[in-house]
């Protein structure tokens, strides 16, 4: 019998991924080019010139296509992807729908990220699980019992505003408290505070290679990952929560400290059971997560 | 046409409350008396003894019987009720099923208050609401998409273990960090602290008779719950965020404050759009969410 097939589309703000991938996790075919948004229907020109390629090198027909947006999707397929293209919702379903033969799902990605990590990574097998991804933000994709957590508005796990202080500051009004106390940027502001430079990647590198400076950096931003976590564990009652994006590509340096932090924290039964774990499949996650979606559409509607 | 009733048992630490309610959230029959737990059996004894009288007084048949505990309750009915039966599971669906000739569904109270304020209540026809319930505790009921969220272990909405403050202290570890900065004891603790007396209904009355000291702890507790409720905003991106619960007897004072912290911190898009809001139900939301759980079953599994 034939697998059946998906495409799979990861819209990021810089670039675009494209793969094929069966209904057993094969990835069958990928690819990724660098993308300037400009608007969903130019987006949707650029997907589709991939998915011709696709489909002609795979030979196969994709069941339908699963596309992640970085920003908010509405039920109707308009996005706001304000990397992409600017502040308004754009009609990317609608775009993608007039150039693909296939149904299309559009998602956003860190809800895509989880699927991926609880269909073939980290979380494989969770109905209740949490992907956080730590970039230039921070955000999370949400599951509770097997459906994805979208909110009222579609912009549920904003993460990146959870308050973890007692008093209030400017700088959190653009971004979050969280976020502005621990994404990629913090370590980096972290690091000049100590009279360094370097973005996240030199200081967890500086950590690394034992530097007391770095060391103490880390462990302070893994102590506000760790509160943050344990907030999401008493609230959720996860099996397993997932740390991933492109801050933590030194994810193992975090792990220990953030696990400490949490059970310092958070509700007793949740935190002894929840397991901490770094994302496995990484950048791919999406593409992953963009296939199941088409794969099997109605478990996440 | 005949309405379809339930059996609505509403188990608390110190009373049982039992009714019987109708499909359009008609209260037929109600009764209320103080109990002692023991064990779950006799909680089921208690229970069936009250049924057995209102299936007397109203002459109906309900279709099925709903029961809340205040505790942990397993898939196959079991709970852990502390204030009931000691700190293990006891099979209380099974001692009500041997006894009540209905089909028997059992649910943890902040759930239960949850479904009847969006049945009948102040978050009527939400599909992502919640509902946080001060008490000597404090823990919350969450509805998301339309569904109850209960977690892996079934202890989601544990939000008195919310980290709210950076740093930890040694009275967090029995009870959480947001449980003890703001329950009921919280009011009459910080009243201590200012050389009066009292509990939080005496501080709540003080600071409606306008005396400064007592409006200064209203005040200082209602911005931790404002920066709670934040960040349930953030994570759940709900309609509406209703507080209930003794503690929160005088709502009316605490709102405004909530609101006002909760804007400052949460993500914006579903800081605007949220309804923060006082019970409608007030005790009665158990009950009613009871009969909903019991009328409606295949909506909650």
């Amino acid at each position: 019998m034939t697998r059946r097939t998906a495409l799979a589309v990861d819209l990021g703000g810089t670039k675009l991924a494209v793969a094929v991938i069966d209904e057993e996790g094969t990835l069958l075919w990928r690819a990724q080019q660098p993308i300037e948004g400009n608007s969903a229907d130019s987006c949707a020109r650029e997907i589709a010139r991939l998915a011709a390629q696709a489909a002609a090198a795979t030979g196969s027909m994709p069941v339908a296509a699963g596309c992640l947006v970085p920003g908010i999707v509405r039920e109707d397929g308009a996005a706001w992807a304000p990397n992409l293209w600017g502040r308004e919702f754009q009609p990317l379903g609608e775009a993608l729908r007039r150039r693909l033969p296939w149904p299309v799902l559009v998602e956003n990605d860190r809800a895509g990220h989880l699927l991926g990590e609880s269909w073939k990574g980290a979380a494989r097998g969770a109905r209740d699980a949490v992907f956080i991804a730590v970039g230039t933000g921070i955000g999370a994709g949400i599951m509770a019992g097997g459906r994805l957590l979208s909110g009222a508005r579609g912009i549920a796990g904003s993460v990146g505003w959870m308050c973890l202080s007692e008093a209030w500051r400017e700088e959190y009004a653009a971004a979050g408290c969280y976020e502005w106390q621990a994404a990629g940027p913090a370590l980096a502001r972290l690091a000049r505070e100590s009279g360094r430079e370097g973005d996240a990647a030199a200081v967890t590198a500086a950590a690394r290679a034992g530097e007391p400076w770095a060391i103490a950096i880390v462990e302070r931003v893994a102590a506000i990952h760790g509160r943050a976590v344990a907030n999401l564990v008493s609230l959720l009652d996860p099996e397993v929560v997932v740390l991933g994006g492109g801050a933590f590509a030194d994810a193992d340096l975090f792990l220990e400290p953030i696990r400490r932090e949490m059970l310092k924290w958070a509700q007793p039964v949740s935190a002894a059971a929840v397991r901490i774990t770094a994302s496995e499949l990484g950048a791919a996650a999406g593409l992953f997560g963009a296939a199941r979606l088409a794969l099997w559409p109605q478990e996440f509607e």
